[in-house]
């Protein structure tokens, strides 16, 4: 007996859906080792040279450029790896790769018992925070940025205090303060370490001065003497976490209370989607609503966010429907 | 501004690796919590149902399902699910995803950590030995049973004792006691924990008379006089832990005096591939290859195998050549 080729063709399916699993850890693993961004710069590398310099297991090191070659990511001849056609697209799209598989990789993994409703209680899963923060710092970037900076042109006041409702890094407020030199910002984060690390990076990058920091749980925060003077109200990537629809409405309608001068409130989101078949859900989609389902999180749809605003004391101004890999939306909000 | 389709056709490639992934894990979560056959015996199901049925959280079973949709496992229609084109191959290569997706998914999450020469000493890594020991049990049934038994069948003696190197769960050792009246078996592996649940399928299956075990490592273990009885040996996926080579032909030599007597040794494994590009390895080939450059693991070809017989005391009677989806093979061995 040896190898049948039929039998290995007949299983073309099952091993593109295999080799793709092994090499979306590939892709997140490249990125994070810096494999990505220098054969972007340089157009080539070889495995060996490259794994010597970062002091990386070489055998390993090939293992992961195998994996990005058996789905057309790079090409590869002996340890030489060169872009293959998919290789900008994967680029492009590597911190999405990267939030699912280092990020949610455990809870995934996971999915047999976390599907079991006896488990779904306490700590019931498990995620990375560390790498779900440096995905989605690049999420942000290329998912809501342009669209942000669009609406913030649009603004129809020069912003004094923007206040950023889930801050994390603190990047979208150092942003706004480089763009408005006169503004200042505030940041509001239930993670106390983000913060940390945010003011550092404000004092680095000669902000101190004008950027502070609140460590608080935006649900449930207490109101603020320098909340009064916040014109500017931004969120962005955290707003599922005021559903489910009731405490939304409720936590929308606090916020312009915290916040009684702001004069725009920014939110920006993934949504969940409607209607699309499961055989053409884009990059990311599926990923993200399966975790959330997983996590037990409510995941609302564009219609759902659209249907509490006025009932909480905002009028929604404009819908910036971006779309680009899972219904991400900003709403420009004004108070009523 | 709107979702622009352009955009999100040029990210097919991107989207196919993604929904893949997430995919592969759902394979291995629906053949745990019993989806996959109940779709193979009844041919529907309805999500709502099933998971009410199971006990499971109805929206992380839908999605569950929509990952299998998304890559053509299943077709969906709301919550009705039925199988698709690709349902049989799936079904048929399944425990090679739960050896992946739940046995090595942590290993695979942490590929950027262990990468780095830095990392990897001590427990470097975390696999979980449940789930490698279930997916491995039924890879053994169809990448390896077939031509066990071919070998099996070409016997010229009758088999009075039979010992099988790294025996788990000691099915195998309970299939040939039934095939062979006559026989006893005797289990050896270094997993105290696999052994008790082996006796107690034993006692339950009657046959604890027959079938005695000893917990030891293959590598290092004392000779034992119930050892001298053998006269059948067999090993199936381990014997990849014999290698580097010198050690290997050290274990191979040291078999032929710990089993004096055994006249034919029966040593089934996969071996490392030569020469297949990357963009056309089968299912299973790439993930295990990487799992094991990963972990530090020898993995011996075909050829390093052929390369050591002759020199530890043993000749190669007859190669089994499987090469179902890692260049599997069963070399059939008798003492020089």
């Amino acid at each position: 007996m040896t190898t049948t080729d039929t039998d290995a063709a007949s299983w073309a399916a099952s091993a593109r859906i295999y080799n793709s699993a092994v090499a979306a850890w590939a892709i997140g693993a490249a990125w994070e080792v810096g494999a990505l961004d220098e054969l972007q710069e340089r157009g080539a590398l070889d495995t060996a040279e490259f794994a010597a310099r970062h002091d990386l297991d070489p055998a390993s090191t090939l293992g992961m450029f195998r994996a990005l070659a058996s789905v057309g990511v790079v090409r590869r001849d002996g340890t030489r790896v060169v872009p293959a056609e998919d290789f900008a697209e994967i680029q492009r799209t590597r911190s999405l790769f990267h939030w699912l598989v280092r990020g949610s990789g455990e809870l995934f993994r996971q999915m047999p018992s976390v599907l079991r409703n006896e488990n779904r209680v306490g700590t019931f899963y498990q995620r990375d925070p560390v790498a779900i923060a440096r995905s989605c710092k690049e999420i942000s970037v290329f998912c809501y940025d342009p669209w942000f900076w669009r609406a913030m042109e649009g603004l129809d006041f020069d912003v004094r205090v923007a206040a950023d409702l889930g801050c994390g890094s603190g990047e979208r407020l150092m942003q706004i303060l480089r763009r408005h030199p006169g503004a200042r910002g505030l940041g509001v984060d239930i993670a106390g370490d983000s913060l940390k690390v945010a003011a550092a990076d404000a004092a680095d990058a000669g902000l101190a001065g004008r950027l502070s920091f609140v460590e608080a749980d935006m649900l449930t925060m207490d109101p603020r003497p320098e909340f009064t003077e916040v014109d500017l109200l931004t969120c962005f990537m955290a707003g599922h976490d005021f559903w489910p629809r009731e405490q939304c409405v409720a936590t929308l309608a606090r916020l312009r209370e915290l916040f009684p001068n702001a004069r725009r409130f920014l939110l920006g989101d993934a949504t969940r989607s409607v209607g699309v078949p499961d055989a053409e859900m884009p990059v990311f989609m599926l990923g993200f609503e399966v975790a959330h389902d997983l996590m037990g999180t409510f995941m609302p749809t564009m219609a759902d966010w659209e249907g509490v605003f006025a009932e909480s004391g905002w009028r929604l101004r404009h819908k910036h429907d971006i779309g680009m890999v899972a219904n991400e939306v900003i709403f420009e909000l004004e108070p009523r």
